[in-house]
């Protein structure tokens, strides 16, 4: 595996790559979902990129930039065993060079629910931009994301083809804990007591699927259903959803399937979680 | 030379196309710069790709959209003397489709001076959307502009500086008629008393520019030869300012080459034209 800092070394490293070329772009503080991502590329690319960066431009004031787990030795040597043929770790002046004024930005629905409304819609724009560089610097014929960060695909999957950006982007399944707790850097944020109440958030949405597939078609019923199991685990909620998976609009009627959205703190750790449900007949 | 409609048939014609590839993006009503452009691509590159396409999110509510000149047969036979090699020619709906949402927006000072503050910044956030994704869909090595244009230019370099796009952009010179007259699509719109008029608009920069060239250090000094040759034309101006090439920040005291430019409607037609001047000592 080689590892570089800069835009030109990425294109000089690919010039004569094999295709086809599957990018991985990561945060670091990889866990088995990454894991399982960049086991996916490597069974589909002939080279397999992937690039570690924390992106301020994600991350809203007073959220974790500061504090989020960095030990870049650690995540290169999980890329290593993983099959990764080339690091992108770049600084943020790399990315960001003085003067730097362009932004990537999705209007309509998609940025606004949800993580827009939490987070703010910058958050998206954050990483609507930093995709689309690292999609341009790398020239991927696929890009790998983890569906447990639902919306982000859906920004993502927008951006690739309002601006014909030549990239397949493939969604891959929600890496889980023995008990449900989906893989999730910020789970090293979770002391041992809150890492049990955790697993409450996948349960909520295992009980909301479990209502709307036993034939409940009023979301509001399953919503409640995942309200209590949080609250059994003492977890208030930044928000419940039930949303079209396509469109992100809210569903009020079940008879197709539907994305379940959480967001809770847990301790100091916002976590997200979100299952694709189907109503039962 | 191939006229295509679809994004999937210009990477279709291209997949094996002699590189390197050049764009010269147009909205059609070709005129002597266009070709100057075409020509210069003809020369740089093994395969010669121009698009036609009326961007309708560059335009304003209230400008010339609904008649601005098309006539694409004439336009096809131009570029095909000019030897392109392939003509992409989208209808809207194949380049903005249902749902579509993605701008790529340039903050800073870049899209609100001179045409931002005529013509609004969106303006040139449509431009940079559109000519993002004509990178994308035709992947050239290197796109050509027009000087004519000079803060389009600078607007769509800090695009693919900032988004990473692996394109050169190349900017030449304007093109201009025997009077001065910069060749514009919107010249079109004078009748022969206006076209005289309009001359005015080239003759006002020269003044400026002589001016500045004879040691005026004054930026007013200029801007007020450039204005009084303006007068003469009686031509009234949205603008003329004197701004930094790359900056475009306003410049007093002229101490290193300045850009000149000017805005101004003749009859029905807005025009803008613009200069490098260079202080003498």
């Amino acid at each position: 595996m080689k590892t570089v800092r800069t835009i030109a070394e990425v294109r000089e490293a690919l010039r004569d790559a094999p295709a086809p070329v599957g990018l991985v772009p990561t945060m670091g503080a990889l866990h088995d979902g990454h894991i399982a991502l960049l086991q996916r590329a490597r069974e589909d690319c002939a080279t397999v990129v992937m690039s570690l960066f924390v992106n301020p431009t994600q991350f809203s004031a007073g959220e974790d930039l500061a504090v989020y787990p960095r030990d870049e030795e650690r995540d290169g040597e999980l890329a290593r065993r993983a099959g990764v043929d080339l690091l992108f770790a770049p600084t943020v002046a790399e990315m960001y060079p003085d003067a730097f004024a362009t932004t990537v930005v999705v209007a309509g629905g998609l940025c606004e629910p949800l993580e827009g409304a939490s987070r703010g819609p910058q958050h998206f724009h954050g990483v609507a931009t930093v995709v689309t560089k690292l999609l341009n610097i790398v020239a991927p014929q696929t890009a790998y994301f983890g569906q447990k960060d639902a919306q982000q695909a859906l920004v993502i999957r927008r951006v690739v083809r309002d601006l014909d950006i030549p990239t397949t982007i493939e969604v891959c399944p929600t890496v889980r804990e023995y008990d449900g707790l989906a893989r999730s850097s910020r789970n090293a944020y979770l002391n041992e007591a809150e890492r049990r109440r955790a697993a409450g958030i996948s349960q909520a949405l295992r009980n909301a699927a479990a209502v709307i597939a036993a034939g409940e078609r009023d979301s509001e019923v399953a919503v409640r259903a995942a309200r209590t199991e949080l609250e059994r685990h003492e977890i208030v909620p930044e928000y419940v959803a039930l949303v079209d998976p396509e469109t992100l609009v809210p569903v009020e009627h079940l008879d197709a399937p539907v994305l379940i959205a959480v967001a809770a703190h847990v301790g100091r750790a916002r976590l997200i979680d979100n299952l694709i449900a189907t109503p039962g007949r």
